[in-house]
């Protein structure tokens, strides 16, 4: 049992409600169809959310795509054939073990049920009774606490569909439940079509689908879920040191981005921990509140998924290295399958982390009579760059002009807010609660000799600036 | 019969294979799943082609939710609540009508059949002879033109699915159909906590799936494709001013992108063509090579959406006017439904539209002994902005220049993409190609002055300019 099973994964603290209320009062995540009720997992991102997470996105794209010449994007469907699924194992080996409890009829994930010794003596509740009873196996029921459950039975996480009209075994297709496949079956037509020479990556970003029994920690783990993945070809005998080059940079990135170095970690999986096509395999963790978890996996794969879709597919596969020896002949000229290194990040995972990470309260303090929340996003993911407020909304003239630095920086691509609602001081809190890193504020001085106040969401500082070098600033910081 | 159902749908213009065949040649799109034999209408966009969806959707981004203080976006689960569909009309009509041919068993849509007049005899082959019969309907067999047919069935569109491990009525799910739905069930939650005041708008983009039986025209309609859609909620009595708004207001978009005028068109629906709901609609309509069909719709859908989810939810969705006179009361402060004009338009199909516009063929001229292709795609919409040539591959300062020169674009967010291989010729012709507007090469004079060559993708065209003008003179070609 490994360190995350040992967890029970319910005792969050309260930082996890302050950052599911505060997602929910400024639409940066609502509960999916809540005028319905709500549906088990489902999550909706509202205006700040949708940025958010559209930054981390771009950030990622980015920097694993367009600022490398050694990596390009696909885009696949999500429902692709469902050969592809027998090829990776998922259609035979994606499951979990599911049991019932016989006593109060929850049904849950045996290896997420609390663990006891086989054999041992528990207690338990039923019909307003303690009961006494032998575990016969090495969990109990995670409601009612009773030993007698029904079978495991294995449950495909696999969400199953019908392409066409009729529901028959024919036209059964699946949901992707991770977008890494697709770059794997198009990985020849990639590589000849762009005249990839290895070492070459291929990188996707989009939904993925599992039908998870046990879905917790708000948007940590759900249903359907945005990945951002990449597939790393390479010569076999340089994954080694692929995989050590891919675990620094994806690391590296996170840090780029702000996250507190105190609390993200790499951590090496154990030799029991790898999957048994993985050669090696290390995990970005966080310090979530319920304690370190896993925020992306980078992993050396080997062969092993080119050689699963070359058995099953009939199609060769390999790669043609003009230059490369052929043991076999001892000429020039060598076909092979390459090996892969997967960096496979969470998009909505990362999102949570970021605004945990980002959330702070500040404490009244002298000079101020009420603390604040301020989300300390870095300026890059900031849903709102910089909001723009004239300091009276009835002066026409203030609200024009602020209008016209709000057009200035979306000419220049920045994300601007205008907003004449309420009192500065409101209008400033709002903002940090956002984790807008820049507020300009144009008054009546505006007016005589073109500046406006400049203040900063981290440390409330105010600076007088002339209004042509708004733009600039502002754009300065968003550099990578 | 609408002009759409009388067109038979399958005599594509040779335009539409060289487009395919250039799509699959230079990774803009290939068949999904390709290596098991392909999925039927299903898409993989490769390194090309997810750079110009991305462009796409990233420039409607700009344009309908960043750059207006009254739009604001979301992103909704693809999986919503079954009672969402039920309450918007899908789950029960959302259907084709199926009809089966009893000689040689092709299923088709009722609706897109051969059309005849009902009673006259029609003949149709089977049996290797020609046979003769009376038509009982307006259509006869699409395959071999009988008359011989089962009834009409209806057939729903949305895929179904389970939530949960095992397959209840209780558990079915429907993966969305369209994003709309979304920002109707999301009304009340953005409004409030975006503190908006009518007019507004919220926006959405991401993946719908219909069960579609005729799939056709390439990526034109398929199972899974994407969305770019708005609702934008305003008073009552300015809904058909909105509606006008918004129609020139999206007509103009695909002009501000480089399409061209002459194959574009607006075009009113008839009274009889309208859904019951709509108050007036009109189609953007591009000249395919199959005919005139439709790009985006844009509706006046009134109240009806959030008047079916109140009903079906019991939750108020009313919007509160502080400020409207009530004329039950008589004073000020008044609940009412908002009326919503639809912009919907079509990714995946806009996608299809500018590949289609931007091809051009160029025959041999004096001075040039090839002709080439040419995609005269605008530069916002390029997958690649500029490329980047050292004139001899095996001079290494001129190759390290080059990439330094690749860098300086990436600084300026610019999608640069560097290439040493074949003569410079050959490097144009896959820019070319590719729809790259401009080109930069690096030769031996670039050692003594620091200037640089640039050329014009579209007409060839060739200046010598310093180094340190190159990423300007792109950006602004850039800037909307």
């Amino acid at each position: 049992m490994n360190e995350k099973q040992k967890r029970s994964g319910t005792e969050d603290l309260p930082l996890m409600q302050k950052i599911t209320a505060l997602c929910k009062r400024r639409g940066f995540v609502f509960q999916s169809s809540e005028i319905y009720g709500g549906l088990k997992s489902a999550y909706d991102y509202g205006p700040l959310g949708v940025e958010l997470k559209r930054n981390l996105m771009q950030d990622w794209w980015r920097r694993m795509v367009h600022e490398r010449e050694d990596v390009v994007g696909i885009d696949a469907s999500i429902i692709m054939s469902p050969r592809v699924w027998e090829a990776s194992g998922h259609v035979a080996g994606f499951s979990d073990p599911l049991v019932d409890c016989k006593l109060c009829k929850a049904r849950f994930r045996a290896d997420k049920a609390p663990a006891v010794t086989p054999g041992s003596e528990v207690e338990y509740r039923a019909h307003g009774k303690t009961l006494k009873g032998q575990a016969e196996r090495g969990y109990v029921c995670p409601e009612c606490g009773s030993p007698e459950l029904s079978e495991e039975r294995a449950f495909n996480l696999m969400f199953k569909t019908s392409l066409g009209p009729v529901d028959t075994a024919d036209n059964t297709v699946y949901l992707r439940p991770e977008t890494a496949q697709a770059m794997f079956v198009n990985f020849l037509n990639v590589q000849q079509t762009y005249r990839l020479r290895l070492p070459f990556g291929i990188a996707q970003q989009g939904k993925s689908f599992r039908n998870e029994i046990t879905v917790e920690h708000f948007i940590f783990r759900s249903c359907e879920f945005e990945q951002m993945e990449m597939e790393f070809f390479c010569e076999p005998e340089t994954s080694d040191t692929w995989l050590d080059y891919w675990k620094n940079e994806r690391f590296d990135w996170y840090l780029s981005l702000g996250a507190n170095p105190q609390k993200l970690r790499l951590r090496a999986h154990d030799k029991d921990e790898l999957a048994h096509y993985a050669r090696g395999c290390y995990d970005i963790e966080y310090e979530y509140p319920w304690g370190w978890d896993e925020l992306e996996g980078i992993a050396n794969r080997t062969d092993y998924d080119l050689r699963k879709h070359q058995e099953h597919s009939g199609k060769k596969l390999t790669y043609f290295d003009p230059a490369r020896i052929d043991p076999a002949t001892g000429k020039p000229g060598m076909h092979f399958l390459p090996h892969v290194i997967e960096p496979a990040a969470g998009a909505t995972r990362s999102v949570l982390m970021f605004l945990l990470d980002a959330y702070d309260e500040e404490p009244p303090s002298e000079g101020r009579q009420e603390g604040r929340v301020v989300l300390r996003l870095h300026p890059r993911l900031a849903p709102i760059k910089v909001a723009v407020f004239p300091l009276v909304k009835k002066d026409e003239w203030l609200t024009a002009k602020s209008r016209e630095i709000v057009k200035e920086f979306w000419r220049g691509s920045v994300n601007a807010f205008y907003d004449e609602k309420d009192a500065i001081g409101r209008r400033y809190a709002r903002q940090d609660e956002a984790g807008t890193p820049f507020c300009i504020t144009v008054d009546g001085q505006t007016r005589d000799d073109d500046t406006v106040t400049l203040r900063f969401r981290d440390d409330m500082r105010q600076e007088r600036i002339p209004v042509a070098e708004a733009v600039d600033i502002v754009v300065r910081k968003l550099r990578p």
